[in-house]
């Protein structure tokens, strides 16, 4: 029946999220989310295959959710520290992507490229990010989103050094927020202002020669 | 023999860091360790305690060693950025901190606040950073400190989110270590400019007041 497929599917999918957020790749045990989610444990290599692509699974439904909760809009670089902001806020609720996204980074990286749909997502991503930022190339807005997204994630799983190198308090997830919002902030404005000059000069340049 | 404990330690040490790099803290294996340095497993329990401590120990000479080979100096925001720069060049070459840095938050990062070393090691190096921004307080130059420490650990962690996001190419490192200095002087700038604007309006305060 689908409508117990689709539930089916879906305790499984939340048992392996907080078994991966907590343990890794290889240190999950498929055995303790079957028994989490109250599933015979054949189900999930019928659903989803072996642990790695469930592991792709799990992420791959975390990320695309919170493209969805998290949408880029605006143009100019207030518009994408304003993004920065909404990520880490959408990240830090989530509680999962950060730990997900580095355990992922440590055990199988090489695995994801093979993955079309996270291929897709990312693509996708950086075409929205660069209707943010008209005239910045390719490659200039993937490093400032590779920034920002490095921050956000790195935030919660370096929680120690943070106490290490800023101190802890009451308010400290606002004031890491605002300092990744304004960092991104400046870093974009930067990067704008290398467009415009290019620009001034290119417009120079034809007066020059026109 | 003191030759020869020193000897047996080193051979520890290197095992155990190619180890935990590779692993993890959960992921590693004590008897491996032992294996691949040719010692008894005994000796590993004797001269640095359990695994966690083990780790500790791995981590904690791998970043004084760090401090010694990446010196911070110069003033100015210039001179954060120089500073990424040859930090990012250090993390490429050493090539387990990024990923020690990471399994350490994602696995121990609770047991860390009770590691007298690490504590005055990251306060040393607040320290000195802060004598490369005159008048930042504390709680600024701390968030710069771990922007720049999390953007260039992040990267070799996050080759794939990488590739996706930017593309790969056989410069792709030398770039991603111009967007972080980039990056880090932006960043240092602006937080420089409001240490003078604050003391621009101080001194017209006073003059107001005199």
């Amino acid at each position: 029946m689908a409508w117990d497929t689709e539930r089916t599917r879906r305790l499984l999918l939340d048992a392996a999220t907080a078994e991966f957020a907590e343990h890794g790749l290889a240190g999950a045990r498929v055995d303790r989310i079957a028994a989490t989610a109250g599933v015979n444990k054949e189900r999930i290599y019928q659903y989803f295959g072996k642990k790695d692509d469930l592991f792709a699974a799990v992420l791959g439904a975390r990320l695309r959710a919170s493209m969805d909760d998290v949408p880029m809009r605006g143009v100019g670089a207030d518009a994408v520290g304003d993004y920065a902001g909404r990520l880490f806020d959408h990240h830090l609720a989530d509680g999962v992507i950060p730990r997900l996204v580095f355990w992922e980074g440590l055990e199988r990286s090489t695995a994801t490229a093979a993955d079309a749909d996270r291929v897709r997502y990312h693509e996708e991503k950086v075409t929205s990010f660069r209707e943010m930022l008209p005239g910045l190339d390719r490659v200039a807005a993937g490093e400032l989103l590779l920034t920002i997204v490095s921050l956000v994630n790195a935030w919660p799983v370096l929680g120690h050094l943070d106490g290490f190198l800023v101190g802890s308090g009451p308010d400290r997830a606002a004031e890491r927020r605002a300092a990744i919002v304004e960092s991104a902030t400046v870093i974009a404005r930067a990067a704008l202002s290398r467009v415009d000059d290019a620009g001034h000069h290119h417009a120079a340049a034809s007066e020059v020669q026109g």
